[in-house]
């Protein structure tokens, strides 16, 4: 029997009306004698509520108290769409992370996962119930409640579906798949049929808000398959999966998945530091240390014996990172540090642009006779990123979407086989 | 170093300011030398909420489902009255039902307490900490998260602290004592400054919504002092303990302790009965099976062999009971049934009422004088409830407690010595 662990986001729980929509599909799926387990995210803004409710009694919320109160979030969510599922007529338990046995490490509102014991939910599965999992949310070794920080419900998904060793893994969503570029700017952009594990995870290294980072990884670690589609229209969605052959051979041709932005990044610079090694040892460890979560890194070629060192963090990063460059500065006797927050990340992603060196110029090209300055460049064997200013985001974004094909018909990808 | 456990009902803790105020009580008390215990209920609306959340996703919502969407109400108002302690300084913990090791029997939405382990919030203790514990949950024999019905933070509250033989219980709500009538009624009714266990039961039993019925059962069976009082104005409340001797001697004489009024019942009749034995025992056998929550019973004289069986419930009870009065009616040959929801439960409770019977001839005169017709009567040793017209209350009330004195200056009870 095929089993799929599906995850619902915020917006798919949002309100009872949502909740029986989705009790409804889930009951039409059991009903064709698939195997389901859900795992549910808060509803709407249910989290910020409660992350706002905390900030009114406290200054600086302990972490312990900061995961009890948010895990209630899913808490009730899954025992509401349980509640939905039976009165469908759809036999359905709900469980905790604690109940499920996602047991984490001790960090928390970031816990990592260490295992998923499941027993229970294979215990519902086997009596030929659906499993409805609270997302986000472990228990830790010292038997304390944690919650797995950003992009946790995936995250709680994909492995679920690794540890019962799933068909595949639903990702449920307001945007009915990945597309090309983001929508909102770019009107011709098209939705992926597929992408491989190193393009979805370039991709959201690169600003894709579809999928968690983390989840992805986890996916391609484990190879569990991704179907992100939205719980508006249940329509197919993308594919995020290992390459198969045929993927492989029409790879030989560079093909550009889509072009992604990141607008909540930052750019910093330590001037004029000495050219010796170890400068930028020393300032990267003590970013480290601090947990300032580093991009981008460029250094320009020595004059005259100094160089500027750049990097990329989040905007809200720089609060910690400035004291950081400072005392590094002094320390090595740089000139100054700058920092600028108008900027945008704008990447192209797609697998086969490693052997296939005119892409670089190709985009660096196409931005110049737009009257793009390119700040910073990074390169990785399936995608390009330049950094340039924010006011030109949309026009760049076009420009880069119409140059590589991207506007026209068909996706590269084959039609999908029937995965049932 | 004294023990004291507290209760903050819904309205004590009702939005982030409420729970600063009350932190900061907590932690005044607790610099002064006193442990700590707080027990909490969900904030204000939030159980209504999940509730009402709950009728629009299901027709009948599943009892572990149920208990487990409810509990989290419990579980946000813990984690924030920590954070708020943190605030201000005041080092706590917070601990679920389950973490608390309070361990319930597997009823689901009405689970009764087996056992309390209590070893997390000792170690809490010792550890100089303020423990916070969620009220109204449990973890059952089978490790199902449970709820243990009305008044069970009430109840959590009064067991904790007989587990952990804590010197008293402080139950915080939006009133400031136990009145001698309901103020809103009557004027001049008069905050009590002590009560035994035996006037509380009664009072509860007889509809005073001060204190649930189950957490002054359980204080008396385990001598836990309660002291009831406000978290809007501190000030001393009432306190229900056991009778120390002094009190004893006072009670030689009759003394009244209030009116109570409860308008949440109605009358059912079974009319013509054959008054035969075993009629009786096969109504209320049956009513109770179906959890029909049956308070007074009054059977008439038999005439030409036939008697009226009349009994009050809750009215949400009736339509439960209707079906099983008829079944029965038509069993026994009776002749019909009757309903009366426009009723009102009228109390005097008062210690030393069982030696004096002029107090019934009395309550029955005051009644009679005021042109308030009696329609059933029931007595125990320290009260005696009448049922009578809905629109005769307000009358009734007043008159009663101006009758028994209780208009007049000094409570009854001698001052209180310190407790601290």
């Amino acid at each position: 029997m095929a089993l799929i662990v599906q995850k619902y986001g915020g917006t798919s729980v949002a309100d009872p009306d949502r909740m029986r929509n989705v009790a409804k599909h889930i009951a039409a799926l059991r009903a064709q004698g698939t195997d389901v387990v859900a795992v549910v995210s808060a509803m709407g803004k249910a989290t910020d509520n409660l992350v706002e409710l905390a900030r009114q009694v406290s200054s600086n919320p302990q972490g312990r108290e900061m995961d009890m109160l948010l895990t209630t979030g899913e808490r009730i969510s899954m025992s509401l769409l349980c509640m939905a599922l039976h009165d469908v007529g759809c036999d359905a338990m709900s469980f905790t992370g604690s109940q499920v046995g996602i047991i984490t490490d001790t960090s928390h509102t970031k816990a990592k996962i260490l295992e998923i014991k499941g027993d229970r939910v294979r215990e519902a599965l086997a009596a030929g119930k659906v499993a409805v999992v609270a997302g986000f949310q472990g228990v830790s070794t010292e038997r304390e409640i944690t919650t797995l920080g950003r992009g946790g419900s995936d995250t709680t998904a994909v492995a679920l579906a690794a540890a019962l060793k799933a068909d595949a893994c639903e990702i449920y969503t307001d945007v009915t798949g990945v597309f090309s570029a983001d929508p909102r700017l770019v009107p011709q952009a098209r939705k992926l049929k597929e992408l491989s594990f190193d393009e979805m995870l370039e991709m959201a290294g690169a600003g894709s808000k579809v999928l968690a980072l983390r989840s992805v990884e986890f996916a391609r670690n484990h190879n569990v398959p991704i179907h992100v589609r939205s719980s508006f229209t249940w329509e197919e969605g993308t594919w995020v999966r290992g390459i198969d052959e045929e993927r492989k051979r029409k790879m030989e041709e560079p093909i550009i998945s889509g072009v992604v932005h990141d607008v909540g990044e930052a750019k910093m610079t330590l001037l004029g530091v000495p050219d010796r090694p170890g400068v930028s040892a020393l300032l990267f460890e003590s970013l480290a240390a601090a947990n300032v979560n580093v991009d981008m890194i460029v250094q320009n070629t020595s004059i005259d014996g100094t160089t500027d060192i750049s990097f990329t963090l989040p905007i809200g990063d720089i609060k910690t990172a400035e004291p950081i460059l400072k005392k590094v500065g002094d320390e090595v006797g740089a000139t100054g540090i700058n920092k600028d927050e108008n900027i945008v990340k704008l990447s192209l992603v797609g697998a086969g642009m490693k052997s296939s060196p005119g892409i670089a110029a190709k985009m660096f090209r196409v931005l110049a006779d737009n009257g793009v300055n390119i700040e910073m460049i990074s390169t990785s064997t399936i995608r390009i990123s330049v950094v340039v200013e924010r006011t030109q985001l949309e026009k760049a974004v076009r420009a880069l979407h119409t140059a590589f094909d991207l506007d026209s018909g068909e996706d590269y990808s084959a039609p999908l086989p029937d995965r049932k």
